[in-house]
């Protein structure tokens, strides 16, 4: 089990982009659209995991409403699952409160996540494993 | 460069870690007392990264002021760097506002931190590599 990345609000990904990459020696740089989420990303590859940047892309996005509520900041960390339906499960029996079902998120990749009430105040993303063969993600 | 950890500010080290304990399969764990800092912290090991609990130890832990402030959440995230004089040196000449200099925290290690206003509301640790040769951090 491991994380898979850490997602960051940002208003605007360029912008937030510079900042981090006065910091950061990023492997490898993607940014793309999710329009089922309305948010727009950049994903910043580092050794072991990503941080992800997310600007809302529609006025309605749960981004813009967090940016509202709280500003800019970290909106939820990703844990990958070993066996992503064991581990909800787990989780359910054990009393944690779900936010949906398992579905489909970027990449293919199935998620869920994990209320913050149920973990101390953070917002936690269960998602499948990347392909067990370790070629980008697709 | 890396996510060395996530650092989550906690009222209760032990309760929390029931919690966390629900949903995450952790390799190894350790609860220590950082007299310095003013916190209780429960580190999760996960394959390539830590997951934090802190709980403050006095009303004047900067980690009492943060749950009042703002409850239990994240409270930064930690960043490896490959040469920390150098990273530390970039950050800075690249208008970085810095939280004091490099100083010594647990295990040893060097550590600074990097303002919120500088990284779109994250507070962001960097901190010295482990040692090379992979051995337990003493």
């Amino acid at each position: 089990m491991r994380v898979d990345h850490i997602a960051i609000a940002v208003k605007n990904v360029e912008e937030a982009l510079k900042n981090y990459q006065k910091i950061l020696n990023v492997d490898h740089l993607e940014i793309e659209e999710v329009p089922n989420e309305k948010v727009k990303v950049a994903m910043l590859m580092l050794q072991d995991t990503r941080i992800e940047l997310m600007e809302p892309t529609a006025p309605d996005s749960p981004i813009s409403k967090f940016l509202q509520d709280r500003g800019e900041g970290i909106h939820h960390i990703a844990i990958t699952a070993d066996d992503i339906e064991k581990d909800v499960a787990r989780a359910s029996a054990n009393g944690m409160k779900m936010l949906g079902g398992l579905r489909t998120g970027s990449y293919g990749r199935r998620i869920t996540f994990i209320h913050p009430k149920s973990l101390n105040g953070v917002l936690t993303e269960f998602c499948e494993a990347p392909p067990a063969n370790g070629k980008k993600e697709e």
